[in-house]
């Protein structure tokens, strides 16, 4: 029986599927304990959240399932603060504020102290602690583990995968190039580290002991099969259930989404200035080619955060960051439970039918 | 039974398997009957051939094999001649043809015509003809087909795919970002049409209604079911085939390919002057930050090949174009029958136990 896998064995869950964290808006209490109560794997995507926040986060999701689930951080090291590269942000962004009439507030230079927002995980010990953009160190991997929570990292290449191991994971997530949303490369350029789901997951399989996750491309049963097949025993998706009316994602974001029938996406740093894909629009487009005049990650997401609020307010597409993975063209918008059934059902029946031609 | 598909049933051979046509040194007719006399489907990489040699290797690749196999061109649209960037190419390759003892020979300007390779592809009729880079017009189709031959394109993206249908092909190669050598890619920008294989085949599938084939980044038994669980009927391996004792390419090429442990490839335009996956090396490094004043395929081509061909016979990988897919990690050297027995073997497994986690 494919649920039973060492990745739902440990994670203790029914099915090996995991919901891709999705850092921001989309990422809702809902949606994890919605995905967790169907038997697979919720995941928080508290990375730009306050301690607080992440704590309320929890407790919120606690009230909706009894299952287990997963918080996810980035794990980042901030380039040096440049500045003026912001105060250039800020001006090859003034159109974009004043057409969706956004005031021109400083930035947040940083992401939330990566050891406060630990500190709370430690605290509330949620049944999985997953992380992206680096390494985490090997006392905090231990002191995780330490309280009782399984922890996953993110890897893009069959190196990173290897570091990873060497740090104490208990498993790690291979994203392949096709996923959405920021690249979690931390060994080496992005560009470098672009391998698709097809090639990576059958070598970081060879490669480490833990389990691994597949993720990138991953929309249907037929994806989950495949997969399973490269040696993955578990599945994280994202695009997947970015429709769902449980996801925080804006009604314009869903809808570019749903209208997609090709990949239309690309890799940008010009939203948050880390490399992420998701669906070409005019401000991709247009700042994208900017990329060198503007600060790095986190502080341009902060520069472009209220553009991006107002947008999706607006119902306009064009300003949003429309974070979607190759897959986009075979988004499905369903309850996320029954989005859940639907795809246990389709890799039970593609595995047990065994392959007919 | 998985070797019963429609792909299968298509070309009339024992399994789907397809070896990848690999224009240039590495294709031979030792190669591709080894494939063919194994149950796959052999190719001939011919798109650099003149007609007579075209219809050497075929005879030749007939007195190996009474199987069907198939012949591959390139379909292009050369770009204007542009004489300031041949001869701009011909100073930058200049310390590259010292290092190797290469003379400055003019470079040809075009392949070898396509109606005369078309030509005798009709008059010899392999029982295949596939191609790439471009749409074959529907009287050329047409007229392949009246003489018996199947015809396959091959597609980097959805709207690609629907294209080639419209133009009447018998079935598709769908190839993924992952796949090694030259991109197919022929409506959109190469860089708007790097879709991954678990994105591209699912996709595909579910608009195209003639058999689907997956190429990029598969490289075992694990990949050829995953292929095939995504919805392709057949499978188009490349990498998995350069190291057979039967391929053309290099010695050097060959110890390149085996040493790699994770994905070391890139894609660049400074071997042939169009984009293209292999193995990263010093002249990849150093021509391609200048490709900008470069000219185009084929004439770049032209120009970097007696340096290529010199590095190759000198063992010297960092003047070749090591092309390679992703996969090139899983590389394993077998004779070509053995291989494909290997493959074979693997994928029933794989597909006959079950998913065991």
């Amino acid at each position: 029986m494919w649920p039973d896998t060492p990745v739902a064995r440990l994670f203790q869950v029914a099915v090996p599927i995991v919901l891709a964290p999705m850092a921001g808006e989309a990422s809702t209490p809902e949606l994890a304990a919605a995905v967790s109560n169907g038997g697979g794997l919720g995941s928080l995507g508290a990375a730009y959240s306050s301690p607080d926040a992440i704590r309320r986060m929890i407790r919120a999701t606690r009230g909706l399932t009894d299952k287990p689930f997963a918080v996810n951080l980035f794990v980042t090291t901030p380039e040096a603060h440049d500045p003026a590269k912001v105060s250039a942000a800020r001006a090859i962004l003034a159109p974009w504020r004043d057409r969706y009439g956004v005031p021109d507030d400083p930035p947040a230079l940083s992401l939330p102290d990566l050891d406060a927002q630990l500190t709370v995980i430690v605290e509330e010990r949620p049944a999985v602690f997953s992380y992206a953009f680096g390494a985490l160190s090997r006392d905090r991997i231990a002191a995780l583990k330490q309280a009782g929570i399984i922890v996953v990292g993110t890897a893009t290449t069959v190196p990173e995968a290897i570091r990873l191991e060497e740090d104490g994971v208990d498993a790690i997530a291979a994203q392949g190039a096709e996923a959405g949303a920021h690249r979690g490369s931390f060994l080496d350029a992005f560009e470098n580290s672009m391998v698709g789901t097809m090639a990576l997951v059958p070598a970081m399989v060879d490669r480490v002991r833990v389990p691994v996750i597949a993720a990138g491309g991953i929309m249907d049963g037929r994806g989950i099969a495949a997969a399973l097949m490269l040696g993955a025993t578990g599945v994280q998706l994202g695009t997947a259930f970015l429709a769902c009316p449980e996801c925080g994602a804006s009604a314009a974001w869903k809808k570019t989404l749903l209208d997609q029938r090709a990949d239309s996406t690309e890799i940008t740093r010009a939203f948050s200035g880390r490399p992420a894909r998701g669906i070409r629009n005019r401000f991709m487009a247009e700042i994208g080619v900017r990329q060198r005049e503007l600060p790095a990650f986190p502080v341009l997401n902060s520069l472009t955060r209220g553009i991006r609020g107002a947008a999706a307010k607006q119902g306009d597409p064009e300003a949003l960051s429309l974070w979607a993975g190759q897959g986009a063209p075979l988004a499905r918008q369903l309850p996320a439970a029954e989005l859940l059934r639907t795809l246990i059902d389709e890799t039970s029946k593609r595995l047990d039918e065994g392959f007919q031609g």
